[in-house]
């Protein structure tokens, strides 16, 4: 059921591993470009990682070999993650949104996530933004704040 | 330098504030579409609660009233959170990933994030994936798990 492979290549057999099932396929809503996010939590810090993207293969990869696989946008080509960094991220739980377009993985991210360095893509990174707080009388109100 | 409105539209006078700083609007990467992705955070407990879409104008909002809107691919039209169930998103802090692609908003939730009704529209939607380990020795091995 499941393939141990650690190539980033698929399988040149033709199991059935090499396709996504089409139970799971047919959860997913796609954008144009077949891709569908993929939101990388931390597992037990449960801080968001990255934002990466997937199509059916790359999800199919991530699913079967226990490391998360992306599909590369602006190269267009498959990228497991850390195999020119060293930076693995261990698969511990996949899930899917309401609507299909977003995913949610779940990892054990190996040093770190960001190709600059930092531990994730967001951090240094802050944009002002006003901040909004609830009233007492749970009214609408927002406060400016850094 | 803050919007207080409580509208989702636009404010109908030429102020600086009915555009996305430039500053700000040069870190994006738009898709297609001139959309980037936003993942809603809960700002204490870390929960990833969502995903949404945001253009330039959504964006704008979101960073100048302290409460979340968003695109809708679906409907092409602005969504503040909230508006229609309550389940208002007040925007706490708001990072831009590397690479421009994805913002990270934390927000303290009111209630469900998500329209069915649960805190997080990943909630109860697992995906059947192989677990991966980092072996004692350091090599990439997996095991399968639920």
């Amino acid at each position: 059921m499941s393939s141990l492979s650690h190539s980033s290549q698929p399988p040149a057999s033709g199991t059935s591993d090499e396709q996504l099932p089409a139970a799971v396929a047919n959860l997913l809503k796609r954008d144009a470009a077949g891709l569908v996010a993929a939101i990388i939590q931390q597992y037990d810090s449960h801080e968001v990682l990255m934002l990466g993207w997937m199509d059916d293969e790359a999800l199919r990869r991530t699913l079967s070999t226990g490391r998360v696989t992306f599909y590369s946008r602006s190269r267009q080509e498959y990228w497991r993650k850390g195999d020119t960094s060293g930076h693995v991220q261990w698969v511990k739980s996949v899930a899917v949104d309401c609507d299909g377009d977003a995913l949610l993985v779940r990892v054990d991210q190996v040093g770190a996530a960001c190709h600059t360095g930092t531990r994730t893509c967001f951090d240094g990174r802050p944009i002002d933004a006003v901040v909004g707080h609830a009233a007492a009388d749970d009214q609408p109100t927002a406060k400016e704040s850094k």
